[in-house]
């Protein structure tokens, strides 16, 4: 493990070394965990100039949540009060000898950068922008496995919760019962706040738990996903409740399904990503529905549960191996609801079987 | 309500006029709650140089999950892909005749502040401060009655954990069950990741829930707070498992009982921040545990759960009344574990009975 965040720490530092700069500090919470390991919150971590040392707020470091720092790295933990990790890096760095530290503008606010800037003013500050995000896009073999595990838990957890009844259960205390279950499967906790949407509120992007019984009729939208070893997977399904479906219920489910089959189905090294957007997002357009779309059909997981690349019509760049994204499109009608479906999906070449499902629960339309 | 989201604008208005600003650019979520209601996550407030207005990313706009923005409020919905909220009400601003723009420099990251100045180079953008963190530092009676019910969601949840059976529990699903019960009795949510520690983990400050089996003998510490209309409270206790408690752990549990309560006792309007620290401080201080403690013995709770004031030794300025606050020293020792005591209270003058205390479960030191 060490090995690993080493070796992505050398990448770092070779780009760095191309636009000029000895040193950088990542503050990015996933950027400094993908490089460091498990870090506390709050975490800054100072590449170069000479040793990389990782800086912790004290209060925090007692917590072992989620792994250590890598064997390599010299960490330093900041007395009680004192102060922020970006800034005493910057000190770090200044008396380390080095001339310009890049760092990243995306995340910093106005106000950390002024204060960067005056505690060393012989430091001059460049951006890094989004060099890690970027070496995050494509995931390695320890990578690929956490997220699978992650997958593994959540389809177990929803393949629970389908075993139970769900009539008369409000919104809001099945998406409890899904964030116990992805605990009781091994979970860290949950990828993100897990949605589960009935009746009018199917369908919906986003929707928060309320709550709504869930009523004879209904569609039924989950979305859902563990997190493990900081990794993030998205599982979304929609289910009718009660034993006919409507027809109007049977003709959009097949439409959404058909659209994200096409999203899946156009996941190849090489494929714009828009191209992915454009396969799911015109057969829901053909059918009228282009209106009321999500900007995006779908997007990259890993240490972050939205993170690069983004599959929308403006989406500049084309998928490689190795990189996990989501397909998701939903269709809502206002008043009724709506279908949503959402797998995680690793992109691979045809030679190897084409796109790997990482989420696995079924995509018939159940009726419970 | 929307009166009460007017009035808040209007002071912020005059604030503004204060140093010059016709316009501002409010963008971090809690402040754009404050001022504009229930909002959808990633909107922006642009108050003034005309008429204020929200500017909402399309995507999430249908989401009713916390209320409705104040109706006297024009609401802007940016098209699907529309971009940044804030770019698009810095052109607004521009477009209605503003020449300077007052934005939240601790908020927006460099790079988005970047892109706010190159799209409206007429415009020119000073900064806000944290002019509405010191609006929101004291509570109007909504907001108070926001807290009030929060807390008791709070203490009805713990209440009821405590009548069940504790040992082989794991942390994990304690807490699990804690997040169902705020649920039960009303939450929204819980106000922060709902923390409980067994044994060595006990009385340990950020702790994440491990796998870790309740077991006789131990402390156990719980930490969790409801969300209530936004509004979020904060609940600690430590209990002990078992019949009979060591000497060690009814010791350290005086100790800590009476650091809290000096602090809970020097809540007063006009009494320094820093001064309500050291009340509780110095006794942990005295009995030796002064190196392990956290930088801060409590902070102001509202719409964040972590806002101004700052009860810290370097903290400076005086308490007002009607500030919510927090009070929760704690200690740990390190392979053992330790205990920590934290309530929510209003501070109030003494002629109106000293500080109102809004987590009313029991603090003795309870044998389950």
């Amino acid at each position: 493990m060490s090995d690993l965040h080493a070796a992505r720490r050398t990448r770092l530092r070779e780009r760095c070394a191309a636009v000029g700069s000895a040193a950088a500090l990542i503050s990015r919470p996933a950027n400094v965990r993908y490089l460091a390991g498990g870090v506390p919150p709050g975490a800054a971590l100072l590449l170069g100039p000479a040793q990389d040392v990782l800086l912790c707020p004290q209060a925090l470091c007692d917590d072992a949540g989620e792994g250590r720092p890598a064997e390599d790295l010299r960490v330093l933990v900041l007395p009680a009060g004192g102060g922020d990790p970006a800034l005493a890096a910057a000190e770090l760095a200044a008396g380390a000898g080095a001339e310009s530290l890049a760092v990243e503008e995306h995340h910093l606010t106005v106000t950390r950068h002024r204060a960067l800037a005056a505690a060393s003013t012989r430091l001059r500050l460049a951006d890094l922008g989004r060099t890690v995000e970027q070496l995050r896009l494509i995931k390695d073999d320890d990578e690929l496995s956490c997220l699978r595990i992650a997958a593994e838990i959540t389809d177990h957890a929803l393949g629970e919760l389908l075993e139970s009844i769900l009539v008369g259960r409000t919104e809001r205390h099945l998406a409890l019962e899904l964030d116990r279950r992805l605990a009781d499967h091994g979970a860290e906790g949950s990828a993100f706040p897990t949605s589960v949407g009935t009746g009018p509120n199917s369908g919906r992007a986003g929707h928060r738990p309320t709550d709504r019984r869930v009523e004879e009729g209904d569609f039924l939208t989950v979305r859902l996903g563990a997190r493990y070893r900081g990794y993030r997977c998205e599982l979304g399904r929609t289910f009718v409740i009660g034993s006919s479906p409507d027809s109007w219920q049977i003709e959009l489910y097949e439409l959404v399904f058909a659209a994200q089959r096409a999203g899946r189905e156009a996941l190849a090294p090489g494929v714009e990503y828009r191209e992915v957007d454009r396969a799911a997002r015109q057969m829901l357009d053909s059918a009228g529905y282009g209106e009321g779309l999500e900007p995006a059909t779908g997007h990259g997981v890993g240490l972050e549960i939205d993170e690069d690349p983004r599959l929308s019509p403006a989406a500049m760049g084309k998928l490689d191996a190795c990189v996990p994204v989501t397909v998701q499109p939903g269709v809502q009608i206002p008043g009724r609801g709506g279908v949503r479906i959402d797998d995680t999906l690793v992109v691979r070449p045809p030679a190897d079987g084409g796109p790997e499902l990482l989420t696995i629960t079924t995509k018939e339309l159940l009726a419970l």
